[in-house]
């Protein structure tokens, strides 16, 4: 922690401050410069948290040097982290792909998606139960006979599932059937969800929430981890941005970038951040290519009938075809799918 | 609803969109251009949700003229809402203002602040006791023990109290103490929990999510009032921009566009906007100028000892004078305080 | 200037930043820390300039510390600047309003305005002879004819004038007809026409840029500055986000940023921000409030006829009614009008 | 055109507007829905440029359907572009790789830097010799003398050469020497050099602004075609969001878009992008996978000492490094390099 002194501050200012730190127990390193004073100081910060030295006397600015996560920072632990799901691991030499339905509607259609999927080389279904729609006036998901139909599914196929859940009520019943739970982006910062899955030891995939920078999502990460679970999968799926010719803007660059902080498995949901069918192949070539771990991908028997996200799914037929096009981009980066 | 065709779209085509809108009691209104052929739907467009016309052969897009929220739209309830709160009532004559800490830390705290504010002329008290946090290892929150000290403070001063609510638990707990639920920014797009605040028929003091647009705003609005609970106020705190000098950018215009769009009244937070204690006398103004209906402002006995939003919190004598140079403002709008 | 070490730096890594810094005749202060190592750097930074000590090894950012603007930095100015424009100054004690059409069209049109807007009390006649349209097909400006008409109208009603300059060409033709040059939003960041704009020593009215930075703006206020004009006004009108219920977002705050961080007086462009006309007056009585130092106010003959930016504009007499409304507020901030 | 009229309407309002499109000899198509009525609009609109519909009586809004960029636009000219620049070209079967230093420092800089990256297989080398920098106190280039030393360059290798113009003077100059002319992002609304740059009859590079949506850059590209010229690359660079771990947020979804609704060529600034030396490679193996025809890298022989945008500069050892790393790719989009 650095705290940057306002010019001419004076010097009583400036002995109180070093005062606070000493008291602390901390340590405080002086520079004083013709223009500004700043003071490093050195040793665990979290005791000065209740002090609020930006409100003191000359104080101009406190800038923090270090990261407030620490489970999911790769500084401590260097080594990437696999997650292990059903069968498949996320994070290692095999590439993953997710795909599904957005909501679950019928029992053929679930069926049917997990066996196209499946025989086109994905490893886990996806399929929403609990539908969180901007109006309330949208469908809002089957609930637990959903979650059943995924399960179903599971078992005819063998791949594994996983479902967003958006209550504690829907954590309970998700944690009867499902292989992973999603929180999905507008509960990025719900914390109390966060902490309720972690409670559940299930691997969590955790979608970035639409205006959240990485340094909060890493953060969102670290409530899940803090309850002793390190089964974390992050999933980029678009920010919000001006431009409006895709419904959210893929950062890209978060793949390497949460390569750099981090050692958590990252996918990309390229479904989402466009919410255009035909940009899915493109973005989902260039994730693979920037070092994602998996996608996750929209699909749909019918997307023209699909009751959530339609415009956005492939057909099988598109699916299978985008697999068979992705293989020696995978291949490429030295993964197995 | 309006659909518009791809630059030579074929007639078969045409026709299988006219088909479709007739056969579910549709009607169809057909303009051929040179360019462009656009298709008007009228009716009730709900039918078609389970449509995705826009994946049909030759449709260009499809553009929404109605909005989706109806009991918060102005359109159909064109007087001004007026919400009871406690004493109070919001969006009527009397101008609003809540104030208080940003976490409850302490009898001797929340009893100071709530004393302090009244003689001030403040009406309702905020205090968190559940606190959404972006690091987990930040102070969460007293919980229901932080909720029964806000309780004594109405007793002592009869002033309203508002709390915000994080998880069902929450919900059920504050009920039993406060005056008006508080829905965080985090928490916007949070249906679950919009569903269970409008199910207590409390008043609901709904924040704007950090990346929100105003019709998203709106339709969480919505999901409350859905419950069969008319008593939403609105409050403004700030969208994420690349802007840095500020935590958030206060989006001064929404005070004017809720007040074209909706009947729902409005406040703001400059505390938390802004995130800088300079700023909020200024901003504080401005809101009046154009039509707020009341203002959260954050106030701590000591803001540098303050466990939460020290640096944005005014002291007692700060908040007084403020009150005392807000009253001109106040009645030049007809609003009484 | 600090220097962020990466945790594990070694000390071969943080010597050799130290020789650097001290061969430059600059201090280094050391803070050695559990986790992290900091250096501060005292003296005039400039001469590190291509040093760029991010990429040693081991470092792992640098952190400014103070402004790279000097000029317009309040701290070494700390008094406010006022600038006079014609007959009148601005960032003073009279509260300035420009007013006038998107794009001058035709004499009637001007002259019409100017006797309009004087007799409602604006000092400044506004009218755009060099149109920055996006589309090239839109109506691109009368040019040097534009600006006769507006001297014209300054001749007869005394009004002083400003105009908005495009290029090199632009510059050399206004400088021989208005009394205040204006840089467009878009322009903001052209250094060249900053540079050329400085040279005529003319007052300039400097638009922020639709994503520029609090610091951007100020450093595009110094390229004028550093030509030896200190006369420089700044106009916020409204940065680009997501929200699109107003074409931007009037960013209020940055009033009192800029009162915090310059000198140098700001108005507020309440037409352009939100490109409605009923959201202007609301925002006028807001900017007002909040301490701007004027406004700047679309008005038009007949706004349904206007070649530009209609939709934003006032008639006369709604402009009339507005002077009048805000009158009030421009006394409560103790300002003339 | 569509023009939506407010819920209740009156009849004289709906044939008020009805009588100004018949008027000016366009089509008007009435659907009365039971909530609204909307009026599509058939034939040349440009005709009702000065007629502002959406301030007439009951006139709810105006939502345009077709693009206002014609040369640019992919749904009049389907084929590609292919742009021939030097003895390569952009938009075809090659895949180009423009490389070297921000700015143009000296002879020997430009020359290893055009030979070290020539033996990579780079086509064309970039060097800054007018600099847009933030600060007027940061290096503003060498100006003419730049451009002397890039052509040398080409003279020596037989690489074309590209460098950035930011006046009519740089124009000038620069179309003496230069293959091609860059338009920068600050200046991709400065409209007076977009012509000017459209006239020279040179290939433009013309890279995206930092808040401009791809509607306006294509309509900034409409600029320069207008003016005969049509050998216009465009190039994603990053735009401005919260976050902040990268300089700016890469927008590699504008690929796939470009593709779509234009037939210009498309290359990508992966070090513009993001700031960051290390994020330089994968993105540029996302851009390449996602269909990319090209992009462009800084190089410097001795980033540390770069008198711009050292840090996110390669060494030579580093771009080929590169080179080699992305060749299978390219390949595998059936590109040749």
């Amino acid at each position: 922690m650095i705290i940057v002194m306002k010019p001419g501050a004076k010097e009583s200012s400036i002995r109180q401050i070093l005062n606070i730190i000493q008291s602390n127990q901390l340590e405080a390193h002086l520079s004083n410069g013709k223009e500004v004073t700043i003071i490093g100081v050195v040793g665990d910060k979290t005791v000065l948290c209740d002090k609020n030295l930006e409100l003191f006397e000359d104080v101009e600015k406190i800038v923090e040097v270090t990261e407030s996560y620490k489970l999911a920072n790769k500084k401590f632990h260097p080594l990437p982290s696999i997650v292990k799901v059903g069968n498949t691991s996320i994070g290692g030499e095999e590439f993953v792909i997710m795909s599904g339905p957005c909501a679950v509607e019928s029992e053929d259609q679930v069926m049917e998606t997990a066996k196209a999927i499946k025989a086109s080389g994905a490893q886990i279904l996806r399929g929403g139960a609990y539908k969180p729609r901007t109006s309330p006036y949208s469908f809002q998901g089957l609930e637990e006979d959903g979650l059943k139909l995924m399960k179903e599914a599971r078992e005819e196929t063998g791949l594994a599932i996983v479902c967003e859940v958006t209550s504690l009520e829907a954590i309970e019943a998700a944690s009867k059937y499902v292989d992973m739970l999603q929180i999905g982006a507008r509960n990025m910062q719900n914390f109390y969800l966060l902490k309720e899955a972690g409670k559940t030891g299930l691997p969590v995939l955790l979608k970035r929430g639409l205006s959240a920078t990485i340094e909060e999502w890493l953060n969102a990460a670290e409530y899940v981890m803090a309850e002793g679970n390190p089964n974390v999968v992050l999933c980029e799926r678009g920010i919000r941005t001006f431009e409006n010719s895709t419904r959210n803007t893929l950062d890209i660059s978060a793949v390497p970038v949460i390569k750099e902080k981090s050692h958590l498995p990252i996918i990309v949901d390229p479904s989402h951040a466009t919410g255009v069918r035909g940009y899915v192949a493109p973005l989902s070539k260039a994730a693979i290519a920037c070092g994602a771990d998996g996608l996750m991908i929209e699909t749909h028997p019918n997307p023209t009938k699909a009751l959530s996200d339609g415009p956005q799914s492939l057909t099988f037929k598109q699916f299978d075809d985008l697999c068979y096009e992705l293989r020696p981009f995978i291949q490429l980066m030295n993964k197995r799918f």
